[in-house]
């Protein structure tokens, strides 16, 4: 390693670096099962996504152009070019927005680096689950210090960080994967960083998830064209018309440089359990916790009070959700349907005919929002008042990453079982889920065999 | 039309609509002639980059891939799927600098317009010549207001706007061609812009012209899913989380709105007869006119000051270029090629032999540069002074669109002659001058046969 730069010069260098360092038998060993965590509730949002209409548009355009069937189109019985399967898997895996979350990224990061890895593994053939695991830590780890780098401004301009920095760190992950050299890297990390883009007008849209499958794409074929001698500068991140200073006010080395805790920024991912916006998942669990230890049933309810971070604001605070996507966006309606005993972990559980249950119609109105700087950003503080005059109240914190990764695993394989059981089986699913348990010890085949099998 | 709008509401719809009024019969004349001017400009800048590294290292990753022929890699004895090459072609018409110019997007527009354009003609077959050259002027018109709306701070960030807004202008060309409704070529825009990207970290290397192919691709790409009916906001310029925000601090809307002289803007592009940095050709000129003027010779030369518009610093002041591309970033070396009576209209002249001429070598040194923010944006304010003491002044503002243009079409046609037959013979390049006089009253066949015949 270089030494640590006190100042803008060498950054991208030093980053580059401490990324690309990621080697599978040296990672503490939490790290390596969070990264397999990682591959399977990504496979398992793409695999719950196969019918919605933005990977199928995306898909539709991308097979039209034919091309050498290099890497999977997951859930089809198709294989496309590496980088069109990068941008179909990537707008897939992001399609639900039930993959994971990153705070550091503010966004998702695996969602657009696995894809890229994916493809082109595929492509090269002969890649070793280890491999792909360690350079799934090494993106994800780019993504994740390019977005303390230029947080918290970046997104407040109204860009669209997983797209942004994500594909920043879908070429660090390819150029890992892919044995680039250090100087490859860095120029490889410009290139990516200059087709860097996704603009947040376009949430509640198809353009969401196509912006994962972008950032996958052009991080993969920055890495492809640095492979094939492409020039550009290696400093990309400060250099004076790069691209921190073109897309952020924020220029936080400190935080860039930061050590994470547990070693890597991935050990911190963030899983879903419920299929709406990351910022509901606190108030969600936390009404889960009144209603566990005290008992009540939503017909007592007279009142639900929700105190959260201000970045709530415009982004999940839809007070009179219309449809499926607004319920999603809505702290008021996943109050609502959680303590009316809906399914939330369930995708098709976002509905008109959810919103439209008597309980849940009655209670939307009765969810009260305040709005705070001091509480964390993905913390809630509950307080539910019951018609006897009886109130409970808790805090959560859904932003901090669990402590016991057991836990986290059979949470995670069940969330597995059933959104991609309920497409394609559960034997399939059982399938896949015991090649991910395998990846760091086989080579990726039994892992793309089993995948090859779920098809639409 | 919709109503002028007043405020940032409606903006993006008026400019689509705006936009999208083109039709071919309708056009100023002088506007119909300057079209076909960039076509052959275009044309010709590509076909003389065609054994340029950047250009062919993106060529041999898109070919890589396999795909339909659905349209011609110019230069070359392929076809590619529509999207790679618009992508190829771009590159291309950009890899030498020497393609047109135009102040309101503070860059290039025909260079990501027409290689878009291209490629989707030629994926759908029998589209006039008409058709093409209107949507080239519709297309144009979006990337210049774009640019309008958000200078000077877009490109002072670190954007290269003829990327970025580059790819808004080849979405609304695309749109027009394809005959989308308002609705959907208000969503391409938003696809679009949510794609766009390219930072000026880039000058100086490949990534640079390469920006123009992506921008072409992303463009086409926004058009073919808008028409598959994928869905973004029909807002993207105006919208809280949009282009103009997250992009710019700038939002100038009456600028935006402004009607060009000659009633659009492609009226008004400039065309480069020395292959160098646009901001070294004022002075260029100048220089040539004091020469035919007072008859001195480089050798009589004492010293040169040039005074160029503040822009021009860290754009064109390298002071002592030591390679051919920083001789053409180079008013020093410019001015002393000029007056050492080098070609400056041949890319090749660009060399470390021009720089070790004895005359250019001497005079570089004695070109004094002085930056002014009254004088105008590409004009030179010039003074020679001779060895007997003697000094001459001019001023030339090369800013300026030529008013006779037919003048402006024996140079441009003259520089195409030069540089595309000096690669694929005059014959050659007779026949593909001839079909692009014609375009405007044939279908595109003639010209893409032409075009197909020069073959590397």
């Amino acid at each position: 390693m270089p030494d640590r730069p006190s100042a803008k010069e060498g950054l991208t260098q030093w980053l580059v670096e401490r990324c690309m360092q990621a080697r599978f038998r040296e990672l503490p060993a939490d790290v390596r099962v969070v990264a397999a965590q990682c591959v399977l509730d990504c496979l398992g949002s793409s695999l719950a996504a196969v019918r919605e209409p933005a990977p199928d548009i995306v898909l539709s355009e991308l097979a039209s152009r034919g091309g050498l069937p290099e890497a999977t189109a997951i859930g089809r019985d198709l294989r496309l070019p590496a980088a069109c399967a990068a941008e179909y898997n990537g707008t897939l895996a992001h399609a639900l927005d039930y993959d994971d979350v990153h705070l550091a990224i503010t966004g998702h990061a695996t969602a657009v680096v696995l894809p890229a890895l994916l493809a082109l593994a595929e492509q090269r053939g002969d890649v070793s689950g280890a491999s792909l695991l360690a350079a799934l830590v090494a993106g994800c780890e780019m993504a994740c210090r390019v977005g303390r780098l230029i947080a918290p401004s970046h997104y407040a301009r109204g860009f669209h960080s997983t797209a942004t920095a994500g594909a920043l760190g879908a070429a660090v992950a390819c150029a890992h994967l892919a044995g680039l050299s250090q100087e490859q890297a860095r120029i490889a990390l410009g290139l990516a960083a200059t087709q860097s883009s996704g603009l947040k007008a376009m949430f509640g849209s198809m353009g969401k998830p196509w912006h994962a499958g972008l950032a996958a794409r052009n991080g993969l074929m920055a890495v492809q064209l640095a492979a094939r001698g492409f020039t550009g500068p290696a400093d990309i991140l400060e250099s004076p018309q790069g691209f921190a200073r073109a897309y952020s006010d924020d220029f936080h080395i400190d935080a860039a440089l930061e050590e994470p805790p547990g070693g890597w920024h991935l050990r911190n991912t963030l899983f879903k359990y419920h299929a709406s916006c990351y910022g509901t998942h606190a108030a969600m669990e936390a009404l889960l916790m009144l209603q566990r230890e005290h008992g009540f049933t939503a017909e007592e309810v007279a009142a639900i009070d929700l105190r959260v971070h201000d970045s709530c604001a415009n982004v999940c605070d839809i007070r009179r959700p219309g449809n499926d996507t607004e319920a999603r966006f809505s702290l008021n309606a996943c109050a609502a349907m959680t303590l009316a005993g809906l399914d939330t972990s369930s995708p098709q559980e976002f509905s008109a005919d959810s919103l439209a249950h008597p309980q849940v119609h009655r209670l939307i109105p009765r969810v009260e929002l305040a709005f705070g700087e001091e509480i964390p950003k993905m913390a809630s503080e509950v307080r539910v008042t019951l018609e006897n005059g009886r109130a409970h109240r808790v805090f959560h914190d859904a932003g901090v990453a669990a402590k016991d990764l057991r836990v986290q695993q059979e949470k995670v394989e069940a969330k597995f079982a059933t959104i991609a059981g309920g497409v394609f089986g559960s034997a399939n699913a059982a399938r896949l889920s015991q090649a991910v348990r395998d990846l760091g010890e086989t080579s990726l085949e039994p892992l793309l065999t089993a995948l090859r099998s779920c098809i639409l």
